[in-house]
């Protein structure tokens, strides 16, 4: 008995342990998350608000709290408390133990690199991004090659470094920051599957449109008071909950601030209202996926989004699946005329959807519609997996760009600014970004064709402008969840298959063959 | 010989040894720096961007940028670096011998207090705060009465361990928190002098004005787009850099951000825009002081103003003694009926001249004329100094409120809505705070009479709006000399005199009696 007695006594004493090291690493991780917070608002604001002038000064401040986020992390503590938790992993629940786990992994990325090379790597990509924005207004790639190259052998440093500390290969690495466990080796199927079949759609699906009227431009001009008042009504259509968040606009549309103090961005031209209308509907379907992930685990590593790709088959499925669809369009018809007025003859619903539903093949990633733009995702990743093994020399992308253009998308770009220069990603350090994008329309494809075979109500209530069915089955199969599972996983649960590119294919052929 | 060289050796040694320690203060006081700006950004944006449902959110990320500088301020390396840098001061020129010693001064302010104060003050403050919101819109003083109990007695727990660490008396140590090297027995025959003065002066400014036409009301409304719009011209000729500010609206205006991104504020009103328009004013001053500030002390406590009596002076000098000067105001009065029409009979440089220099004994503080202003802030100082000793419970305020305000102004509130609940101050935790209005105002009257003295082109200038002058003053005498010296030497070296009221009170004289 007394032996029986000192075997519970120092179980529960070394359970008491595990729960103060694993309760001191919410703690610190928390902290974390707050800092990464500030650096939210700081962000918002140097895009939407920030005078010109203050760029120096903001730069230094989030380099500060880059700092400060360091010194959290890196604090030896840190590991040792990471130490003793794993080693009562098994007494954790679910939750507690993917964040856990998920508090290992983002340890094992931080503490990677050598203080060294972060510092190389910040200088670095900073006067590469700066150096790019030059290079591409004057389709200069050959100026930008001295320090695109400098960029590229470090981030090929920081792949091998995380390589050893993950285990994994060095572009896996990478791949790792944005999508967590995501792997080339799986990617590679899906892609090479998508790429089969794309080149052949669009041969269809433009020969398809030539038996249509083509698309009536239309005449604006479309201010842009009135503009913005009808992003914000479409806002709320959605369910954009504006005492939690704000639309504002800056160069490129985004979604920051934090789930209870939410930031989405948009840009707007006078000329045409349908871009700066659709950059809106994405940036909101972010804002409420960040908006519906678990209170419960907020600020902790497992109650963010599992990965980039999940992130974006929320803003995916609003934008593409959801309100491109023809049943929103013209139940939105109506609002697009009150905000425009009535006289221009291509406000119809018809015309609309003739603008939104055009198939062309284009140069621009950013530009592309639904059916071209997985080509243009494709050819990113494969120049980046060369570009990193070391295949690819940065003095040839121009060339390799220019080759893969005319054999994914069928258009080859007669200069750099169009080609090669186009995104911002690369000069500025961000390799193993790309393929999240296609991912993430995968899975906005895949959920929304679960969700409407479980519930039937949904299309007919976007149809009427009700997003609450939508709502009633994405929360529990996607927001409410975290990170718990990672993406395949999520995906698996969700749709009951693994991811595929069944449900895309079916939705391009359904929307733009009518099959 | 090689005595003597081993003596030059260690001389050598040590006076590294200084700099070293010297400089690493200075880089730990740049991160606290850029702590407190990353504060001021998230503050700025709390007021005037961020949407209602942010409010919890942002409060934990500004409790969180607390804890990071609290941590860097109380590290015990920094005690350590203070001490050994301050063994070779008498090494060290002027700037860097002030810039050491406010560092001193900042750490035994922040290293007074034990961190179970700190946390009990936070608590309390935030708390009775909050209460007091709801007390003064039901004129509920009972209401707040036991928070602000609490409150008071944190305070003064709080003034004696600051007092026993800068060996001063308690309220001193209040005092210099905001105003450093204050005290009172300085300010106490200061403000006995005004007070002897201020209510007859009162008596025959409002006799005085009895002898003109009264101010002739506006018609309005003043569309709030056109009142923001001539704001920023006003703000243009007043010299505000655009490149490096912008004006928005919040509750309550104010100048916050940073010397290279300066955010002032205000608040417009469709009925008038006098007050609007002042206030813009008003923080443009500010604003300018912080961007003059000495760049080569950017981030070093040197390099911020001695103290907010200075820092109100030079919104005061431009809004009381610039802006509201006859000169300006004639000079702008083009511009105003430009902005609001010229229908408007009331839109006259007269008329708008009997607005601003208008003078009546009232009960708010904020909306109080120049004449009636220090009678306010001198009842507050004295309440203040009894509350901190002891002498005044704060039960007995509301009395001692109404016995004062008849005594200093001449008018006694009928409820404490419009008496003792007025100011934010108290309940949120302010102590000692209140005088540096008044010394803002005589520092702001003795400023310009200097400047004038020197350059008499400043005042022509300003009345053909051109600021050139009175900042080819302003900037060797006041702004570009940073912390170097305390205010009192500031204001003796710029104006040749001890500061006193005698500027302030000719101005009064030469402005409301025309003598």
């Amino acid at each position: 008995m007394v032996i029986l007695g000192s075997v519970s006594s120092f179980k529960r004493r070394a359970e008491e342990i595990l729960m103060k090291a694993y309760k001191e690493l919410e703690d610190r991780f928390r902290r974390l998350a707050l800092i990464d917070e500030v650096r939210a608002v700081l962000g918002w604001d140097w895009a939407t608000m920030m005078p010109k002038g203050g760029a120096g000064s903001r730069a230094e401040q989030l380099s500060e709290l880059s700092l400060v986020a360091h010194e959290l992390m890196l604090d030896p503590q840190l590991e040792d408390l990471l130490n003793e938790a794993e080693l009562y992993i098994d007494k954790l629940d679910d939750w507690h133990t993917s964040n856990l786990l998920e508090m290992r992994r983002l340890w094992l990325h931080n503490s990677a690199l050598p203080a060294t090379l972060v510092e190389a790597l910040s200088k670095a990509t900073s006067a590469c991004e700066l150096c790019w924005r030059d290079a591409k207004s004057e389709d200069d790639f050959v100026g930008v090659l001295p320090k695109f190259a400098v960029v590229v052998q470090l981030v090929r440093e920081k792949a091998q470094a995380k390589a050893d500390a993950l285990s994994v290969n060095p572009y896996d690495a990478l791949l790792d920051q944005y999508e967590p466990g995501a792997r080339a080796t799986h990617i590679d199927p899906v892609f090479d599957d998508l790429i089969d079949f794309l080149p052949s759609l669009t041969d269809r699906v433009i020969e398809h449109q030539q038996t249509f009227e083509p698309a009536r431009p239309f005449k604006g001009p479309f201010p842009v008071a009135n503009q913005r008042e009808l992003s914000k009504r479409l806002m709320g259509v959605v369910g954009f909950p504006f005492d939690h968040g704000r639309l504002d606009e800056s160069h490129h549309p985004f979604s920051g601030g934090t789930p209870e103090d939410l930031r989405i961005t948009t840009r707007y031209e006078e000329a045409n209202f349908t871009s700066a209308l659709m950059a809106v509907l994405h940036e909101t379907g972010h804002a409420l996926y960040d908006y519906g992930l678990p209170e419960a685990w907020r600020r902790q590593p497992v109650g963010e989004a599992p990965g980039m790709s999940i992130h974006e088959s929320q803003s995916l499925l609003i934008e593409m699946q959801v309100c491109r669809s023809p049943e929103f369009i013209r139940s939105i018809t109506p609002m697009i005329r009150d905000a425009f007025g009535t006289e221009d003859p291509a406000l119809t619903a018809d015309n609309l959807l003739r603008h939104y539903h055009c198939v062309e093949r284009s140069l621009i990633r950013v530009e592309a519609d639904e059916v071209t733009y997985p080509s243009h995702v494709i050819l990113r990743y494969r120049l980046e997996k060369l570009i990193i093994s070391g295949e690819l020399p940065p003095g040839e992308l121009p060339g390799a760009w220019r080759e893969g253009m005319r054999e994914f998308v069928g258009v080859e770009p007669s200069d750099d600014r169009d080609g090669c220069l186009q995104d911002i990603h690369w000069y500025g350090g961000d390799f193993g970004y790309f393929p999240t994008y296609m991912l993430g329309a995968l899975s906005a494809a895949q959920l929304f064709e679960a969700a409407k075979r479980d519930d039937p109500k949904i299309l007919p209530s976007i149809a009427s402008r009700d997003f609450g069915p939508l709502y009633a089955w994405l929360r529990p199969n996607v927001h409410s969840l975290g990170r718990l599972f990672p993406a395949p996983a999520l995906i698996n649960r969700a749709t009951g298959n693994k991811l595929s590119t069944a449900a895309f294919k079916a939705h391009l052929n359904a929307r733009y063959l009518g099959c």
